[in-house]
């Protein structure tokens, strides 16, 4: 399976370390999506919403490893239990704040994602489709609900080449 | 940029047409995960999670269009203000419940997705991560909210050929 970017992500974050590891993390972390512009006739109406997922490449992300220990935690979780980037599949998503979208640039706060990563998908977040009041949330539920930021631990150089998207983006 | 399958996703859904869109309008619909054995270990510790995310491979879905008029609404919309498949990555995301793990196999309630789907990724549903009580859902806010079916418009042949996985799984 192929896929390409559809545009990129920037934020203030050029590594792993000292970056928030999800938006609830990220108060304050302004970023913005550049959209290739053949891409952008797909934003109608998306700015209706308050928030959207981002669907990206972690590109800097280390090889999978089956069990990791998570930056909120001390021990050791299987890697599908948390969104620790070095997974079989280095797909990552955020929840994040719309701002604004400007032509093919998208305006969003609470960024919690490395800057120049390669962007797959843009889904609007709908209440019924991802709001759900759940009771338990594993391992989650017994560490301290604080915002936390990454290291090193998960980061390696990157596995693919930006430059022709940064050049069609720029 | 490659993605293999982890495992495929089995439910009782063998095309677009009767399928729920979502989860939430999937109350009832059963179906399970079939892991490949080289990744039985990451699920260590998933189990407490009441939900779980299915990111995989719209492996039928028609080619991406910009605007498309999805099952919900009988008006156009931004292929990334809505759900629709037909994305320029066919990547989906489903919030399901999870009932069991027994070996590589996860049982799961409320699935939307399609039988025989490639499976890209698993991560635990968390409310910090996930679950944002947003105001304004744009178009969403606007349609009734109630179960509603798929029918056959943004379905296509399957993109990419199962046979080996469904061997491994088998």
């Amino acid at each position: 399976m192929h896929f390409q970017p559809i545009g990129m992500i920037r934020s203030s974050f050029a590594q792993a370390t000292g970056t928030p590891i999800q938006p609830y993390c990220a108060i304050g972390s302004t970023g913005h999506v550049e959209l290739m512009p053949q891409f952008v006739e797909g934003l109608y109406d998306l700015e209706g919403f308050d928030r959207i997922w981002l669907i990206y490449y972690f590109d800097r992300a280390a090889k999978a490893k089956m069990r990791v220990i998570p930056y909120r935690d001390t021990i050791e979780h299987g890697i599908f239990a948390t969104r620790v980037p070095a997974r079989p599949n280095p797909i990552g998503m955020s929840c994040v704040k719309l701002l604004a979208i400007e032509n093919n640039v998208l305006r969003l706060a609470e960024v919690d994602i490395l800057d120049h990563t390669p962007l797959l998908d843009i889904k609007p977040y709908v209440l019924q489709y991802d709001n759900y009041p759940v009771t338990h949330c594993g391992w989650t539920d017994d560490v301290p609900d604080v915002p936390v930021v990454a290291d090193a631990r998960f980061e390696a150089p990157r596995h693919y080449c930006t430059t022709a998207l940064q050049r069609e983006a720029a």
